[in-house]
């Protein structure tokens, strides 16, 4: 599974800090982190950042890839910001991610043409203006919207990772279920499958924090089952890294070693 | 699920010398142990038990009923101390299950007619003289040779658990996806879905001790995804149980509540 690095966010105290004064050190040493901890990807999220955000994109992604021999997922809903972070992208180490295009019309227009310019994938969160649908194929629905788009703009299908938003499992038990057959029914779309993605820790969000962790290994290992391409997570998390690797044994995606968590 | 505790078994040296020496204390105290952590039955094994095994069973079966109020799971390939500790089973909070039946003819023809007569639940494992096949399809034809001998005998087909057998991923990982697609065949073979069991350690047979325990929650994990009825594990194992329980939240089995762990 690819994993792509969730720490450089600026809802991060420290992330935050570091970006408002400018200082690299902070966000150089998380994607050091993340790196050495098996990232496939290092997300840069700075937000909506409304004012400055060309500059402070333009700024991080610059940073990261001053140490970090990996691509990025840049990351904001600023589509300015965005393509001053695809500019900066050098795609030495791979191709850019635009995280992230919807099925919010200004939102597909403004992020899908920008994949296109600039070479670069893109996630598309399955959710309109009136919000995320209760049922897969309602999502599976908008998802055939992003792809139209993409084939209007000749953005490739492999180049789309789809992403059924998970909600709650304290406040939306129900629809846990439903985020993990969106996975199944949006491999279908393609053939080859189309790939997906998902923001894992939402799954726990509101839960006690002593059973975060936990709820989130135990969907990840749900959704890779399903076929889940990539997740947002943590990878300096140990315990969620020794998750996804002995989930890809059991599933055969890796070959097995006894020293298989170390690989 | 249903729990079905696996720690009063003869290949225990605890366990064993206790048996031996007929000395109650240490499996009632294990019996009391995996009843408060959760266990929903106690398997009693006693291995082929050649020589005394009636009375082994037949002591091994009232020592438990004396402080544990569960039915318990009796283990034994030995027809013979089998009837006794269905004989000695109380019944009083729940039927007891035979461990086990299989598809070997001898066996077959041993156990089944023993579930009729003593109205139990019972095993069975899919599995011949020539050993596990290794496809699931394979598989679910040992299974219904199964189902065919207890229709024969007028055990209702609610009353098996069928066991697919798991190898261990360190010597035969391309087994572990057969093993649960096997749980999802199994269960098509008939309407209300066939129950189905497993004995789940053995997927970690091989491994490195400390890589054991979490080798184990995954595979739970994905075997529940495909409608696990029960599986024999250590109720006493708190990351297991963890396990098991956020897993029947995430699939909705149970409901949510910030409490669900100590429930």
């Amino acid at each position: 599974m690819i994993v792509i690095g969730e720490r450089i966010s600026i809802i991060a105290k420290k992330v935050r800090d570091a970006m408002m004064s400018r200082d690299k050190k902070p966000l150089q040493e998380l994607a050091i982190a993340q790196m050495k901890a098996g990232a496939n990807y290092l997300d840069l999220s700075i937000g909506p950042a409304e004012e400055g955000g060309e500059e402070l994109m333009d700024w991080g992604v610059k940073a990261l890839q001053e140490v970090a021999q990996l691509p990025l997922c840049i990351d904001t809903t600023n589509p300015k910001a965005m393509e001053a972070g695809l500019k900066a992208h050098n795609n030495k180490w791979g191709r850019a991610i635009v995280n992230s295009a919807s099925g919010e019309e200004e939102r597909l227009n403004n992020m899908m043409p920008l994949a296109a310019k600039y070479n670069a994938q893109i996630i598309g969160l399955t959710l309109t203006k009136q919000g995320i649908p209760p049922l897969a194929e309602e999502r599976c629905a908008i998802a055939a919207e992003i792809m139209g788009k993409a084939a209007e703009l000749g953005v490739p299908m492999e180049d789309i990772y789809l992403d059924p938003l998970i909600l709650p499992v304290a406040f939306s038990q129900d629809k846990c279920i439903e985020s993990i057959r969106a996975i199944r029914l949006f491999k279908e779309l393609n053939d080859p499958p189309m790939k997906t993605v998902v923001g894992l820790s939402n799954i726990s969000n509101g839960a006690p924090k002593e059973l975060r962790g936990l709820i989130n290994r135990t969907f990840l290992t749900l959704l890779m089952y399903e076929g889940l391409t990539s997740a947002i997570i943590d990878p300096t998390d140990k315990e969620m890294m020794a998750t996804v690797k002995t989930t890809d044994i059991l599933l055969q995606n890796t070959m097995y070693a006894h020293s298989y968590l170390e690989m």
